[in-house]
């Protein structure tokens, strides 16, 4: 089963819901209108990102946190909406991705491994969500740096994911030296990701300088090969790509071998000692 | 603590245990004299890797496997040597890398992840050794096609290892597109392993081509960042680096990240379901 899914790479404005929810909007409209039936939006698409305190988010948040209007986007469009968001519960702030279809919050996932900063903001998630069966294929949700775990990777993958939609904002500055193209480490890591583990990966990634904070875009679409089959190096836009459940249910790389297959999860010993 | 290290890209002829020693013996004196300290020769760099079947393999260690004079070789030299070999063990065939230190075989380990034909040739290792402290750091053991298994690259880093060294074989045909640069998949996922623990990944292939089968050649070593720090893209050599075990004993990469501490053991289910 062939579909075209989209990554559309936002420049989200902090702390204005409003204005983000129609970036949303307008994107997926366009994501819909070329052909697209899923669109993974940023990490904290709907407030921005860097945020100087619980308080300054809690704010940004008190009209809304435009979960219902997106719901109410992915079916009034047609198309399934995976975005990261923030919430706070309880005095408790969360960075959030949801994936949205026909109308419902079919999946919903709170980042597990927080990057930096991220550590004084938001409190980690303490639980991994089923794989969503969907009309693109199962959809895993992982956020950003949680893409760096070769460990929830595999989690994905043995639970059938087919794709892992990945609301990410990467930082500038970790790029890989101009030799090895443009490709930064998270890209990099992310790339085998998807081929030790024959799924594809979906990252969309924001656009524009916030709050002196540059990123590196790069939002793409990996293949289960473990190369980005598009990408959007600069700007906002979406990027498309095709992706086959065929070929990411096939996890055989030879005529004997098999990437799920050939572990030897009886000698790996990974925990502290 | 900085070392010197290289890794040697040699041409082992098919069944010729002889020349293939005399070959490692001439590559550690250069790497000596380049004031290496460890010198990782490629997988099955004693014998040649096309056997047709074990009985030939058998006929290839008739007159010794050259473990002896490898070990005398580490001694004679003052290099540790690091190498791929095979022996024959009550019938059965093993795929190994042996670690050589003042004329000892300090660790000793059977490959555990078999690539495709090899599974008809040789039978699979059951046990992991322990990472060998030595001069240069704490080196692990890895042959070839165990570098895409992340959990294995875990199970080292959790072990203490600064250095993974790899006696591989990577053949042709599964090249990046050449945008990505001239790394092939295995690359990019050994990359992967050394940035996703910041330990230092030495790989040594073979070149030559061995009855109609071509090699990527592409020997390296990988820092803990996750680039290449030295390569050899083609034909027989020594490619060298220097490895600092301070920067593959801090696992920090932000104030507040760790890549074995912000791991969620709690959360991963990997195990078929």
């Amino acid at each position: 089963m062939t579909n075209r899914i989209a990554v559309a790479q936002a420049h989200p404005q902090i702390g204005d819901v409003p204005v983000n929810v129609a970036t949303i909007r307008r994107l997926s409209i366009d994501a819909h209108a070329a052909g697209a039936r899923m669109v993974v939006f940023p990490e904290l698409a709907t407030t921005g990102y860097a945020f100087e305190s619980r308080d300054e988010l809690a704010d940004a948040l008190s009209f809304g946190d435009g979960v219902a209007e997106i719901a109410d986007l992915s079916a009034e469009i047609g198309i399934i909406i995976v975005t990261g968001y923030a919430q706070i519960r309880d005095g408790i702030a969360l960075n959030k991705a949801g994936l949205f279809e026909n109308g419902e919050l079919r999946g919903d996932y709170v980042k597990t491994h927080l990057w930096d900063t991220e550590k004084e903001l938001f409190t980690a998630g303490t639980s991994l969500p089923p794989v969503v069966d969907t009309t693109v294929g199962r959809v895993a949700l992982a956020i950003c740096y949680d893409l760096e775990f070769p460990e929830l990777m595999r989690h994905y993958a043995v639970s059938g994911a087919d794709i892992v939609a990945a609301p990410t904002n990467w930082p500038a500055g970790f790029e890989a030296p101009t030799h090895y193209g443009p490709f930064n480490g998270e890209m990099l890591r992310a790339m085998a990701g998807a081929s030790t583990n024959r799924m594809y990966i979906a990252i969309a990634c924001r656009t524009g300088i916030e709050r002196g904070v540059d990123w590196v875009d790069n939002s793409c679409v990996i293949d289960p090969d473990g190369y980005p089959i598009t990408a959007l190096f600069d700007g906002e836009g979406l990027a498309m790509a095709e992706v086959d459940t065929a070929i990411s249910r096939n996890k055989n790389i030879s005529e004997r071998n098999n990437v799920l297959g050939d572990r030897r999860g009886d000698l790996y010993v990974t925990d502290e000692r």
